[in-house]
């Protein structure tokens, strides 16, 4: 497989990782329909562990199967497939080789009063299934924080040491915070950049609104404002630039559930603001499986439109 | 030992597993007289740590002694028999290949005012012990809840690694269920998907009543209602389907203690709603030896009944 | 050494162990004066832990010194000895194979306020001291149950392994217990199943009373009431009942303080009832060392007399 | 490379440790402009982690980039330059042998509500990017002092046997300490001196106020008053001989922000105190790269100058 | 070094311990100007963690530098120096050999609001920087005595495997204990006991007042009462009794600060009962360097005296 140039510049921001973890970053950037490109979209699929089967799932009763979604991603031509240990165990021999892995190694659910996870698969795991990445969220701003940053440290080590990519879900959430707080641009990028410095070479945040939340950086947007802060694009640059200036690539999850026209357009100003991509499960995997390959198409063909000025 | 076809096409969903994994599922799937059929009846006996030994056997002395239940599992034809540590080292070198057993390794007791549990036993234990799996317990829902869940990760881990099999009892209970919601039927196909996720072989939940439980999900539940929700096949169809569409191995138990009647009643519920079958204890051990036999064979028999429209 | 058939029987009973744990038991059980009869006597010397050194030893002065209880236990023909690390490590190469010694590997003491334990010994030291067993003392119905109950697994997985045996001390106590339900025979008895499941070899349990105190146990002694609850025997049957019907050993405690008189009515009790012996501390080396060699011959001699209808 | 007697003198002090160590350390005391000199001076970012992204690069958006930093140090002539792992991470490859690093392995953040921290770093990520030391921080005072303590001596004895370096960032707060207090001479000192009784090999505190915080200690402060407590030197005096009359190296922060001339000023207290030199963030990388190396370079000079009375 | 009978008839005690204990014992009790006496003198320099160095070393400057220590206790022919991590290292080389020292490794200091400690020290460090012990604080009675027992034993294991001694700093306090409590006879003998039977070599406690604390222990003492319980060393026989009848070595500490007639005739007290030695801190290197010889020379002088009956 030729590498593109483009695949090539992004390996090499990875200066310091082992050719085991640039190859599985790599196969992530090769793949599907913007193979080669640098953007990226990637199906997940925990939405079952976080909020059950049925919430998940009976909108589009074939998603039930596990196999569903293998197909799902392999068909839309997508850049990886994420999801728990028992999803992926239930599809990865059928599909070995077949498309990207991430296995998503800890999750919370419906049922917890606390804003804690549970750590439910391992690098070990990850390395019997043929997973090109683990997938691990933190909650920034949560009594928990720390345990699971120093969870994902740990895991993040031995992924690294095993040629594995690390991809980190960063969700603020905790006590300092309200529900605006969770989506405010300063918080979102605050994310972003924990995530990097912790290590991460896939980065997952929510799209920012134009909210600036902490009354300590309020000064700091004040003195120096981001610009087109009003235009999702606007925005997704200063996620970007807090990750590492660009040099780390971070994708966008989808939110909740919108019109094919609303995740197109919210694809289109992440493109534009120079975010690699985008994440998205329940926007796909609950519609029937034509017009979610419709949707994604969609998708796919806005992050294959050019930039007129790529910030990146 | 020629395996059918059945219970080939049933190890071929756990596709990610070793042949050890695999071949002691095969040997609880062959065994006794549903052998080969897709079908088991488990024999548990772990109500002495959760009740204490009164409770547990003093409606029928005999059972005092740990030899008994090995003896009624066997002859009874039974698919396992599932038991503490000390109840299966106190049997497993006289009965050692004569049933296959499962090794309990977490138990609360009905003097703690916690909703945890202690871990009491190991892979190691039951390697030793010739088992053909470990059993483990979760509470989702619990304040433990993600304690239990990443003991039960490594416990797996380390189990599919020895080539063991995993059954996991998910029992919800804590702070956001009440009794209605322990067994509501959203909650126990929410706490069989967990279990399915974090990689079990073998789920073991309670037989759900029909109410809906969570406000974030009747909205799901009244746009795509489950049919038949009045009747337990209705009702098993769910949570069989939230087992990843029936590609795992689910099995429901008998409840505190019921009539003969009630009880064959309810495996065939189970059995043409697509369940596996059924985990009994209190309600054959608690018998005189022989009601007890009759019982399970007609529960066996039951089992071994033609389904009208097998859903799986 | 020839073992007596009685012997060989009980170890007939730990079938899952490996010769060097059933050399252990074989050691104990063929010990002194009872040696080969399946009784036993045990001097445990772990006051000075839990009450301090003054409340222990100032009665007998003598007995400050770790090697008195050594040669105390010796002259007396016991079958074991058991203390914390310091009082074995004080005498264990001069007796070195005069008599099997206990690790008592847990503490509590008089200056706590909760109803933990400290661990203060480890297999490794048994192993070194020459030790026959490891003692652990657990609280069922504490709230740091479930935590000695994970610290006793390990310890008794790592014993088994090494060729030790286990003692287990069950005394329940917690936020649901009162005075009353700490001795109540339902709850004796649990605690004591609780220890054969958790695998220990030898369980040390206090004389019940003949109150019954959990409310949903009430229900059980009333439909299936014990015989002779009203006599030490009676109750003493119920609890070896509990333990394996009989296939586990258990000893029991003499309790604070009591006449010799007292002691051997006690012994003669537990002897009819089919317990396998008495763990008499205080009662012992508080006493003049004449005395309390009066006294142990005298409780000896009980375990000696045959059992009418020995339950066993 | 000759070391100069003086760097020679201070290895001296350093007499328990491994050749791997002390050539760790002569590398930080041999580089850029001050080295040879004993004195040294660092450029520390983790601002990203403490304060976020824009709080930290905005005022200079160039410092978004993990390279200028390693530029600005090289740059400037620093002795090294300290960050956590993924800013190290995306130019450890580039800048390999170019400017000793050092990793810091733990961090807090503005969205936590409790004075604790993540390890998000360990040793072995140290060594395969090539470090010269790992930094870590402690909170004395806080209510989890003893955990970062004792995670401090795990790694410190890591590092040691690895050869690498050790720096403690030594903050104190907690219960006990208002803002008065944190920065207080005697709690300053005592931070310090902590560290070295840790084993810190580098101290990084405060500079000093004059006030005296805790009345324990007011009494020896009155009897022994500090010579020149008014003036910043004293002041540093006094730390100096808490690091061991001298003998452990001790840097200072330069705080929040200031003028050049006030950074210079406390430069020139520092060094007159007998301080090993400054370690400053903020007040360098957020001005434009020209104002920062002008600042740097007053520095760097203030340092080289020589002190009338050096007290070490 | 020919060993004198007294240390011969000491290191039998240690009857368990390995040749390399043994040799560290011997080390120490043939050390300085007591060396072969069986009394020891030890100079223990934690101060400056407990209390911070102003409080510490302000009274006499010199002793900042760590080096002082090691020259104060050899020059006054002591037995062992005892400290913290940095302190021996800053030293150990230079004067390897020189003195045994005794590494302590856990402290808390004066910034603490809870009665926990830190462990800043392991049998790794106390090995490579050649210490003949290790030494370790508990605080019976506290709240967090059982996970400082716990590390003691893990620490004691490893040390004891090693070939290294065990010294125990035995201090009861916690919310059971008012000041009285935490010298009282009862709990002082307490405390020494448990650290002999948690398997201490060397234990220090403070000397007892004439308080008996536990109301469960005064019917003890009424009943045998101590004799001389008025005299120093009527009470420090006591204690010596609690520590195994005199089987193990027993130091007292010095208190706070006292005039050298003070401290002299403390040292005769324990010395005349049978108390092994003092280990004195701040009343020694706080005072001019002189004058602690001069001290240091009385109060070993002191236990040089014969003794007119010696209780050991």
């Amino acid at each position: 497989m030729q590498l593109t140039p483009r695949v090539k510049e992004i390996l090499s921001w990875y200066e310091s990782d082992n050719p085991g973890t640039k190859g599985n970053l790599a196969r992530i950037l090769m793949e599907g329909k913007l193979g080669g490109t640098g953007r990226l979209v990637i199906l997940p699929v925990d939405q079952g562990f976080e909020h059950g089967p049925a919430r998940s799932f009976a909108p589009n009763p074939a998603a039930y199967d596990p196999r569903y979604h293998f197909e799902l991603a392999i068909e839309a031509g997508l850049s990886a497939y994420a999801a728990p240990l028992g999803m992926i165990e239930a599809g990865a021999s059928t599909f070995a080789g077949a498309i990207p892995t991430i296995l998503k190694v800890n999750s919370s659910n419906s049922l917890s009063t606390t804003k804690d996870q549970a750590v439910t698969g391992g690098v070990d795991d990850a390395l019997r299934l043929g997973c090109a990445a683990i997938g691990f969220t933190i909650y920034p701003g949560s009594e928990y924080q720390f345990e699971m940053m120093e969870e994902l440290r740990e895991l993040t080590a031995e992924a690294k040491a095993a040629g594995l990519a690390v991809v980190v879900w960063s969700y603020p959430r905790g006590p300092m915070l309200d529900k605006v707080g969770e989506t405010a641009l300063d918080i979102c990028a605050y994310a972003a950049h924990m995530a990097a410095l912790i290590g991460a070479h896939i980065i997952k945040v929510k799209p920012p609104t134009d909210a600036i939340f902490l009354d300590a950086a309020k000064k700091t947007y004040e003195k120096a404002p981001v610009p087109d802060i009003s235009e999702l694009s606007g925005r997704i640059k200063h996620v970007v630039q807090a990750c590492f200036n660009g040099r780390r690539i971070v994708v966008f999850s989808g939110g909740e559930s919108g019109t094919s026209e609303a995740m197109t357009a919210m694809a289109k100003g992440i493109h534009q603001g120079g975010g690699n991509g985008s994440i998205i499960g329940r926007n796909t995997f609950q519609r029937p499986k034509a017009d979610a390959l419709k949707l994604l198409s969609d998708i796919v063909d806005t992050y294959k439109a050019e930039v007129a000025h790529d910030p990146r």
